[in-house]
């Protein structure tokens, strides 16, 4: 990176991911958590993808992805204002204008900004939480980002069926609780799910987050990877969790 | 065990099953692999469960469950009359013949033999491939042992679902290239997925089976349970595996 500078506002932040790129994220909205990480380095980038994050928040899944592959054509949507201004700051920030765009708008709204068949990979970090189910945010920020306020989980899954070319993919990090109702939508929405891998805090220790890519049309036959464990029985961050924070640039 | 005399015919073979039990097996059959092993140990068995094995094979599946609870009820059913002539006799050779009976018939009649909602749990260690997928062995109990000859899999899901109590459980092993089928057949039968439990060969492997566990009426929240390894990275079973394989006894 070169010596740009950068203004912080009051509220913000700025993260080093590590791979060359930076992000400033807003302290007093959601903060990205390993989810976002790990989701953006689950599908595989190839050259002449189109991609869309829906709901991008302050962008780090398009920034990540950009690093992993520097051909791919990289699109965020974000409801949020204040989010989207933060994500367009990180595209800048990272010198990445001509291969990413940020669009401030609502995801319900997609097919029309972006037109049917659009793109061939859709990566989403939803909110997990139902609406109704555990404590709200009085922060309507953090509230979008965590609980289906805005949009629900079928809303997403059958808009990022309209989005995707004729197997095109989709890829999506949620709760394991949530995984049947997950797998019922995505059939219902011909999105066929081909991987699934899922993501435990220790190797004995129950799911927290599981990643799951489908394909538009794609056939009926999906495969269980490996599990991703965090951290070892040390509680350090295994050789894996390492690899993707630290050493993303050995990726491409 | 005592000192039972056991005749076996041709083409037979005695098992130890390491917790007091034996079973007798066709070699000229399908013999059973560590799948059913694992799925007689997947369920909590409670003291008053009516059990019901579908397509029980030669009885691996009851005589292993009536050593892990002495107290509950087990029944299997099989369509082929060899196979479950064997496993009256394991039956018998056991000294199970007050909590375990073997109904030889088919699975489609199952709701006419036993009545709706008879059992509070349900295993089925089905067939594994779809009609026409991959090469279907030339020997009859074979092939219907290992593929959808006799009956699919959406047939087995219905079947369980009328034939549990409101709240019974259905426990089911299978390829996890089927799982997101699986999980929309239990849905449509009202069998919500609450456990599930990847089986991985080695720890760093894409996973070869899974075992779900689904409510019929449950509500819709899953957990997904740590992954079951079975080899060591030196290729030896892995401490859950010899536990489960030598020590049921210890498991009461």
């Amino acid at each position: 990176m070169t010596a740009k500078r950068i203004n912080l506002n009051k509220n913000e932040r700025l993260d080093d991911l590590q791979n060359g790129a930076f992000v400033i994220q807003r302290t007093d909205a959601f903060c990205f958590g390993i989810d976002a990480v790990l989701l953006a380095h689950f599908p595989e980038i190839r050259n002449r993808d189109k991609v869309l994050d829906m709901g991008c928040g302050c962008g780090v899944i398009p920034v990540i992805m950009s690093t992993v592959n520097k051909e791919a054509e990289f699109t965020g949507i974000e409801i949020q204002k204040d989010q989207a201004d933060t994500a367009k700051r990180n595209v800048e920030l990272n010198g990445l204008d001509e291969r990413v765009r940020i669009i401030e708008g609502d995801i319900k709204d997609a097919v029309s900004i972006f037109g049917n068949a659009s793109f061939s990979l859709i990566t989403c970090n939803p909110p997990y939480m139902k609406k109704g189910e555990g404590k709200v945010s009085p922060v309507e920020a953090v509230a979008v980002a965590k609980h289906e306020v805005k949009i629900t989980l079928s809303e997403i899954i059958s808009t990022a069926a309209k989005l995707l070319k004729e197997k095109g993919r989709f890829a999506l990090i949620h709760r394991p609780s949530r995984l049947p109702e997950i797998m019922a939508l995505l059939k219902e929405n011909r999105l066929e799910p081909k991987r699934l891998r899922m993501i435990h805090p220790y190797a004995d220790k129950e799911a927290s987050m599981v990643m799951i890519e489908s394909v538009l049309g794609g056939g009926s036959f999906m495969k269980a990877e490996p599990p991703l464990t965090v951290y070892d029985g040390n509680g350090e961050y295994t050789e894996e969790i390492l690899k993707i924070y630290g050493m993303q640039e050995k990726e491409k």
